[in-house]
């Protein structure tokens, strides 16, 4: 049960409220986010609504039957909408576009992909600072340094930043550089990082575990809207199956099936949802055409001398032919 | 090793070739199908075509390092176009459209679905008459009484049918009422099937298996190919994961890689793919992003009345709709 | 519902048994084993079997709320024991050892396998004369020739022979040459296979799918079971799953739950289920710890020869070790 | 390749060495432990191990062409020992229980787990305070209160603490409470958590992951390794699969490879590897058939009242009789 409280309601209303719902033995969790105040009520068994229906300083009451609440579609049948600034946003009727590289390398690759953004029309920039490497001696990316130099020269162009977040305390040295915070696959379910990052106000993306149910991904988004951020975009990025033609088995079913569960919008990864150059357009597209609100691509001038994921990485000339036929699809898309 | 040979090759000729083969202690096999005669050849070692290069007959000769051979794009690099005749063929640039039931039910439920394909220019209907069941207790299908009737109200209103066989024992009395026979996905890798299949000039789809490789799936299709039959299509129906949100995980990837590797057309079945009817159209339209030539999807006049498989089956009117935009799309991915 | 009928019932009594049931409107199936008649009632709503417990001709009824029936230990809670005749008896107190080579590769071999056995005092010979091969180019098998050798050698020399069935057809030319029909993991669910090994009177060891299911798998024993044939073997040999640092999971947690669910012998076969010669041993004793009341396992005399499966095969020392350790190992499980 | 430093070795000597290394393009990392001091040197090429093999310094050279290396059996053959004090000892020929409660529920669960322990001879108590919970909604852990508790009535008493930490923060407040830290299967490839536990002079159990692989449990364990700190266990506790019998397939066949590859001792948790009570037991001793150096197991004084993983949970009584198997079990591995 989510409990959506009026903006005005006053201490002494919200202590009646409390005490109302403890004297009914309904478990309760309080959220507050940039937007709202709501109660989590957890009702053991069955419970008439009217009991506390007529309290002051209540605005709405859902019932929601999904073991994530503040993320289920069944109380908030909009779709959310991420706002980053500057007329860039996720989530609407705009499809939204995240390319760059796997890893910042530095300055000059840097100003080299903003100039190839730019020249596209690319509002959001992708490249990670901390990466998460299997091995202790495989490159671990650029830090904080990186991140200034990623953040400086894509703000100057208008350019929006998304970059990986590994630890939580990584995120108070990292918000003022960053547009969108992404967790990792592997952070999927680090639940101190998504409690933290609950309470920043800058959109969260959150990948879909190796291994991660549907259900797990939005449980994970439930943690950062009920640590009062209500800005979370999910993203498929392919799953860990026995097949091994390619990298990850993007799992496209996902996408129609989080946007019918949830209103937060869905981002889908071809670059690792297949791992392999020739075929990430071509997912790009499928990923499109199964609803997603937008794309995150891996793009480097020269993939052959990328730091990492090289072989997943499309050419600027792949990636630009990409961007035509997403604007394409995302026509189609409208009439559909 | 594929050597292809001529088709005026003399039987002197052929006995000349093979003599040489063997003394090089290549290992043989002679392929004769509809359309060639071929000779399959597994050197162990490294080995120098000008030794045989010369020898009469040969058309040509093809290195093939796959496992799978006659069905590799490695050496025929067109994509093969399969002709039922009618100016209904697949693989071409026309999308091909399979439509029909999950089992046939009877006569009225099949003039029904024919008159719905014949609004909606539909040239190919599926439908069931051995139904493999997890349970021996379910309904197991109309068989040969079901497949008659099935074929007579097809082949007057000029649709082709599509329907799967079980065993090799069925084989002879269902090849003169089918236009395409289906190999199901938990007979994948019954090889004996697929040997019998091989020797009967009609198209046969293979299904990929619960959890088949994408490699064992074109292994699959060598079977028929080497048996002496080229018309094959290679279907995805989605694999088993651990994701339990939906019925199987529609494999998309799986699309592209199959292009990529093989010269058969690919199939893609969107309603074993995610199992869920409000979400089949969307499947389908990826699916043929992805590259697919043609789409096999359930429909049914009252899809919670079928025998089996209502949960996944669409309506006509949902039908409907669906065909228009895979006409779009279509339209799309020839732009592209 | 299971309708245990009573052995001297009359055609009389069991039409108006049928009648009663068709007027309750429940669905029946009519099976008749080796041992017994039985009536498989699915009655569509809640039924109080007092309505029909006082007909003529009825043993015993029994609710069974699991998919499968028949082999459910719902209403056979003692163990079923197979008896192979001459004291070799499976699924009793005694561990059953299956050992032998992958394939059966001529006369010599078989006679050697023989004497080892016998040296080692294990009853039971596993050998392949039909092999399913993903590639069609790879040796398939002895056939009928292999297992006439085959049987005649171990025949005279009091040993039972195992041997996998792959169609229909060669039901009929092996039954008299084979004391265990086994289903291999790819025919898992190859029903008409099932169906018709359910007419035979020799046991059938069914392995469980690629990716089966435990409950797919005891669904496929009812299939046996309910054609008529009680005398079912049920085995694990590992599952498909993402892990690539061995051939196949060997899915140890499933032993304990099919003794659970199933009056049926369980048999382990770590040779498949790791797939790497030196585990093997480790592997099936680990299996009898999990209560396996038999053991199916790869031998050769030279494994690196072996036609088929040499890396996953026991040279004779290597197993005979392995059938100390085994016999310490059904000791200690008695005392457990 | 690792170059293991001599005890006395010399900065000038070191200085030497490495510079020797770069001069012949080798990445390098020095990795200091609480025993030993390592290069590890990442040739590119083949390399002449003789250019540096006079350098002195240089206690020994190995080859390691396994991607881990400091945990890898291939340079270290003999298993590693960790040594808890009191006597208590991981990894040798005496076999390690640990026991206890999922979570940590209060002082008086702790007191009459730790009587339960005393009286059955177990040396080490499991409990967790800070719990990953799928949902922000549910009971996350007593947090350091309960810890502090739980290490006064264990280290009273003579009992050892293994308890999970979630994040970097925790490590410092945690570090005079724990005797081994363990890094649950979410947390498997947190690098910047195994990072910082690699600087800690406390025992690490890291579990393998939902869906980790055999080689990235390595790879993370190498991750502890090599930020230095030596004394690491493994522990399989079951994957995830398509498979919904049971919780997690618990994949025994890690055991003997983690035992053949590395030289770390490797602990079995049947708990969640089937996570069904009544299969716990059998499971265990399986586990300990394949080679396990250890056991760890939920028990509870009253599993239906657990807080969390009751269903999995044993009663001490059940607990009891398992001790005993798995000493029994012990002895026979003993002659084996």
């Amino acid at each position: 049960m989510i409990i959506h409280l009026e903006d005005n309601i006053t201490q002494n209303e919200k202590d009646v409220l409390l005490n109302k719902l403890k004297e009914l033995q309904i478990k309760t969790n309080l959220v507050s986010t940039q937007f709202m105040d709501y109660i989590i009520g957890m009702p053991k068994t069955d419970f008439d609504i009217r009991t506390i229906g007529n309290l002051r300083g209540i605005a709405d009451i859902h019932r929601v039957s999904d073991a994530y609440k503040l993320v289920s579609k069944k109380w908030k049948v909009n779709d959310t909408l991420i706002d980053l600034g500057d007329d860039v946003t996720i989530g609407g009727s705009e499809l939204a576009i995240m390319a760059g590289p796997c890893s910042i390398e530095g300055e000059e690759q840097i100003e080299n992909t903003v100039q190839h953004l730019l020249k596209n029309n690319i509002k959001i920039m992708r490249g990670g600072v901390y990466k998460p490497r299997s091995s202790p001696y495989a490159f671990r990316g650029m830090g904080m340094d990186g991140l200034k130099l990623f953040y400086k020269h894509c703000s100057e162009n208008g350019i929006k930043v998304i970059t990986e977040v590994m630890q939580v305390s990584q995120v108070e040295e990292m918000v003022d550089y960053v547009d969108i915070f992404q967790v990792g696959a592997r952070n999927s379910q680090n639940f101190n990082l998504l409690d933290i990052l609950g309470k920043v106000d800058k959109p969260i993306m959150i990948k879909r575990g190796m291994s991660g149910t549907i259900e797990e991904l939005l449980a994970s988004a439930e943690y950062v809207f009920s640590n009062g951020n209500e800005k979370i975009l999910l993203c498929e990025r392919g799953i860990r199956t026995y097949e091994s033609a390619y990298r990850n088995t993007l799992d496209l079913n996902a996408i129609p099936i989080l946007k019918e569960k949830s209103h937060l919008p869905v981002i889908v990864d071809p670059s690792h949802g297949i791992g392999l150059r020739q075929h990430v357009a071509t997912m790009a597209l499928a990923g499109v055409m199964c609803g997603a609100d937008g794309v995150i691509v891996e793009v480097h001038e020269n993939p052959e001398k990328a730091f990492s994921d090289g072989q997943q990485t499309l050419y600027y000339r792949q990636a630009e032919k990409l961007y035509q036929k997403l604007k394409t699809t995302e026509e189609l898309m409208k009439e559909f």
